[in-house]
């Protein structure tokens, strides 16, 4: 399968190099043939079959020529012609599926370009949506004076998992509506199908409550969405095939909730939601009839303004203290025989999953919640691995994995990519609880991110996740998927997104007068700090998120090129592939050592400066290692060059040199 | 005068140089101090005087709070605090000034900002959107650790001209609502405050009309405004202090006005609008009283759809032939003693404008429509030039100028600049008859533009416009405002105008998989042709607008910086610049000789090979025009790099090499 699946991306790429490049995530099943399929002025659609009428596709077909415009420069307006005259043709086989979107849905679909016609089949118009996006992506510069092109080829196409989604917090930072549905247009471009909401935390309560409105007012500083706005939403992400799950977490990271309504807290108010390092967080008291009264209310309004069946109650982190250290809730504890807080909460998730399932929902909780007596019929979503993901299968509850798929850790795309639903403690379940793994969600947390810079921390990686989550098990080529997502990153754009060119602005910003050349290429090979590094220096709201570690992306596109051609160099050593790395590293080492009092003089990038130090001796080390490579070095010299990169490993302003590795490799096998 | 304002700008620049060069348009006067007053996370702003409540004025500080956030990264949201604690403290004294804004509201205002606080005062809400923007214009980096800030200043400030607009045909091609209301945030930023909204056109009829739904539906290819995205536009324009003035052409340019309503031509229908070149034009027919029922009722629609006191029926270029070759108009033209169409015309004019004033509305029109026995309180628009202005002011009519400010010319922003209401023709007018040019308009045709460039060929030339318009006519120092409109032209990147982001997209569709800096280097010398040289090429709404001409801004800055470059070594020869332009052109030469073959096997960029060659060869004759600053040329060697300099000249793809005329100057020189 392995074998198949490069094969026929080699295939492709033979046919028609480039558009093939783009496709992402990768086809279930593809067979490239020879020639491609003109895109001109001429273009149009028709949509045919006993699910044509489906107001889903409908929309999606007109999006298709808005888009496809946008893509290709050409004047396309909306033109449905009659079947046998349409450049695309769109069969929906089947009427009965009708919104609201639910889980498990039909995704399937069938694309066959034959150098006339494209050809668009599925049963279910979710399909449609998913082989509109497969189309888009195919479409590329031809060899030919049409301009445009689709490559000649039959694609069958279905998910791996039904569940792909991307967990995203808005209440760290707040994410306008527009920074939402761009992150929906985002989502559907590469076909996950679910926006795991994270509208509560600590931070800040970011829904309008009609019943229980203290809890907007007190509990976001203004920033919250109104219930038209959640409507405008949901509309829109069912358009795109897209489920919002909601989630409220509770009852632990519920401190803005307090700050309205002080008399739901474990310990006496007031309360006030979480601004800065070490103010106080509180917990919803699990012992007071009254809080559940409250959480009935809560719940009945906010399960009807969220149509879909499942509903997120977080349930994570809770601290045990807010419960321990309170008398009343010790005595509530040892009256109802819970030995310590973990029981406690278990009690509380049970109550809460009965109003739930009166209001129709299937309950959804981080996996703190699994404990004895939940009920069957909840979803457990892992953060802390394949392990408790496999023992949720093994007990008959069906999860999702989150684990290893942290945007907010800085890590690679290739990490993510490696992160698997069915690998690790899951891989030994029996394929029955294999079933019961639905899939994975992205998760994106936003204590060191804001509205400006969402879109990089979320693109291009989101893509690689996106594809682990739809393609076949056997689709793990990390140089395929790295040179198809930088294709993806720039074809993002096309739909507003922001993770380029957002980050250019913020760097311009920086630039004050530094030449933006100098500091692209300064910025290009470094990378933020990894995992929580950052969180551990005190941050909060009114911390600004405008230094240059904001302004660059997770990962360096340069880096990993520089180490992958230092790796085959190692491999491989010759003089033309030392004289290009040294060539490389002596443009860095330059242009690091011109910055480098340019930044000393500039306010805003002044804390930057060592770190330009750093690159030019880090890259000096490197030249040097090549040039060792006939010549021996004095004996002195490694160890030196050692200690240039380890001192090039020390981040600065919570930044990395994302080349140290790589150096570090070439001077250790300097001889 | 001159002076002074030079002075100011020097005095400015050296207090705190960044900043001060995005300041456009210039003040009225400007008292630079030492020092400057930081933008940091305590930005706070209070509004006080009898003023206050203006819902302008609410709203103005509202999104300053927002722009602030975006052009800094800081974390701001909106604290209005007492007055004493504000770090900006806006007074607005009036309070009898209410929407809708009319022409000649009072858009003065002062902006002190001395090391602590600042302080904005006007005595109308419209001055204090306007100190606002020149407020967020001046917010730059800083040279301290807060990071931003504003130098210290004190500006008065007022506009020359109270009509300031600017005229967007959206007939040739549609421009929908986001486009049309980024435009409007740009005008603002530049105090703009007119939007002549060129709606109606042989081409498309563009409004939603309840009344004569065959407009829309028969005349727009379904790309129009509903009456709620036309109050929408309004309401969104009002805030920032901008009035829209609608134009619908008549009774020439109304092709698509007869494709729903033939009976309104001055032919026997049927019509079509106008989509490709060589479709048959229509003109409404003035000679039936049907038609004056129909625009009747639809002027009574439009004028209480649009709110502003003006209302513009266009009146230019009537083809005479369309009434001329019908007898039943001839027969009418005799009965009434109207000699010719022109007088017809006015005839029609008359008529019409008796309507729009019942309706409350003073008429606007091209400068065709001065004619004897048109009412005095019709306003003259010339798009002919200073000469019609003059005439209509001294036959006491006002006017604005459009001549010299079409900016789908592709002319420099320094002809722009240079184009004053009161130069030529009007200099000599009375001071009296002076008070009658109300300002003036940039005028946008969108035959060659499309809603995916539109920015680029409004924006950053726009503002100098907006300069002359709004500055003391003293304000003329050519070098002084490209520096500033190159700041500006970044600037306006916060506000959300893709004037520079859109066209990079456009230029990497094109690129395929031509490195993009490569690319970049051969666009970045070339300009579209002048004037109307590409209209002569057959185009209509099947011609792609996505050519290498229409991804490039209208003026190069690169030929433009290589020109005075250029300029002043030919004024003081001497071998370091002689090195430094050689060095230049060798680039470029090496880049065009390079890209060359690319170009070539690129089916989107074929059609430029050939001018990438033109570029080498013209690079070669400048670098050995400065090889001839000592050693004198061989005879025959300056007409063949003249030759050469021709054959660059001859532009191809509607593409001109903007370095050109000044190697031919290096040429010309050379011994």
């Amino acid at each position: 399968m392995a074998t198949r699946a490069a094969l026929a991306f080699l295939g492709a790429l033979s046919v028609c190099s480039l558009q093939a490049q783009a496709l992402m995530p990768w086809p279930a099943s593809i067979q490239p043939q020879a020639g491609a399929t003109a895109i001109d002025t001429s273009f149009s659609a028709a949509v045919s079959g006993a699910g044509a009428g489906d107001p889903r596709v409908t929309e999606a077909v007109r999006r298709t020529f808005a888009r496809l415009a946008r893509q290709t420069g050409l004047p396309l307006l909306p033109r449905n012609v009659a079947v046998e005259r349409a450049t695309l043709r769109i069969v929906v086989e089947q009427k009965d599926h009708r919104p609201p979107q639910r889980l498990g849905d039909d995704e399937r679909y069938s694309l066959l370009v034959d150098g006339a016609r494209i050809r668009l089949s599925a049963d279910h118009p979710l399909g449609v949506l998913r082989g509109l996006e497969t189309f888009l992506q195919l479409v590329g510069p031809s060899s030919t004076a049409a301009g445009f092109a689709v490559p000649n080829l039959e694609i069958r196409d279905e998910p791996r998992f039904p569940w792909r989604g991307l967990s995203l917090d808005v209440s760290r930072h707040f994410i306008p509506v527009d920074g939402i549905l761009r992150t929906i247009d985002g989502m559907a471009a590469v076909k996950l199908n679910v926006l795991h909401w994270h509208l509560s935390d600590d931070q800040g309560f970011r829904v309008e409550s009609k019943r229980y409105p203290r809890l907007q007012r007190e509990g976001s500083d203004g920033q919250f969405y109104t219930q038209a706005e959640i409507r405008e939403v949901i509309s829109y992400a069912g358009q795109r095939g897209i489920r919002i799950v909601p989630e409220f977490d509770i009852p632990g990271h519920s401190t803005s909730w307090l700050a309205g309504y002080p008399e739901l807290g474990s310990r006496p108010g007031p309360f006030q939601i979480v601004r800065e390092y070490g103010d106080p967080f509180g917990a919803i008291d699990p012992t007071k009839e009254s809080t559940y009264r409250f959480l009935d209310g809560f719940l009945g309004e906010m399960t009807k303004l969220f149509p879909d069946d499942y509903f997120h109650i977080g349930g994570d982190e809770v601290d045990p203290k807010q419960w321990n250290t309170q008398p009343h809730i010790r005595e509530y504890m040892k009256l109802h025989r819970l030995a310590n807080a973990a029981e406690l909460q278990a009690y509380f998730n049970q109550r809460v999953q009965k109003m739930l399932t009166r209001y129709r929902k299937r309950m959804v909780g981080w996996d703190e919640i699994l404990a004895p007596r939940l009920p069957k019929d909840v979803v457990i979503q892992s953060w802390r691995g394949q392990k408790s993901l496999a023992e949720a299968a093994r007990k008959n509850y069906v999860g999702i994995l989150s684990a290893g798929y942290y945007l907010d850790l800085m890590r690679p795309a290739s990490e993510h990519y490696a992160a698997d639903p069915l690998k690790g403690e899951t891989a030994d379940l029996s394929p029955a609880e294999q079933k019961r793994v639905l899939g994975g969600e992205a998760a994106m947390w936003e204590e060191l991110a804001t509205a400006e810079n969402i879109d990089a921390k979320l693109w291009p990686r989101l893509a690689a996740i996106a594809e682990r989550l739809w393609s076949p098990e056997s689709v793990t080529d990390t140089a395929a998927m790295y040179q198809r997502l930088d294709q993806v990153n720039r074809w993002l754009e096309w739909l507003g997104l922001t993770q380029r060119s957002n980050l250019v602005l913020m760097r311009r910003r920086l630039a004050g007068s530094i030449a933006m050349p100098k500091l692209e290429a300064f910025a290009s090979i470094l990378e933020p700090v990894k995992g929580y590094e950052r969180h551990r220096n005190h941050y909060g709201a009114s911390s600004p998120f405008n230094h240059l570690v904001d302004a660059i992306p997770p990962e360096s596109d340069a880096a990993r090129e520089f180490r992958d051609a230092a790796e085959r160099y190692l491999a491989a050593p010759g003089a033309p592939a030392a004289e290009s790395l040294a060539k490389q590293l002596a443009a860095w080492e330059r242009n690091a050592a011109e910055i480098q009092p340019l930044l000393e003089s500039n306010p805003l990038l002044a804390e930057n400066a060592l770190l330009a130090a750093a690159v030019a001796s880090l890259c000096k080390a490197g030249e040097e290692a090549l040039s060792y490579r006939e010549a021996a070095a004095p004996v002195d010299w490694k160890p030196r060059a050692l200690a240039t990169v380890m001192e090039a490993n020390t981040h600065r302003a919570n930044l990395l040199i994302a080349i140290a590795p790589a150096v570090q490799k070439l001077v250790e096998a300097a001889r």
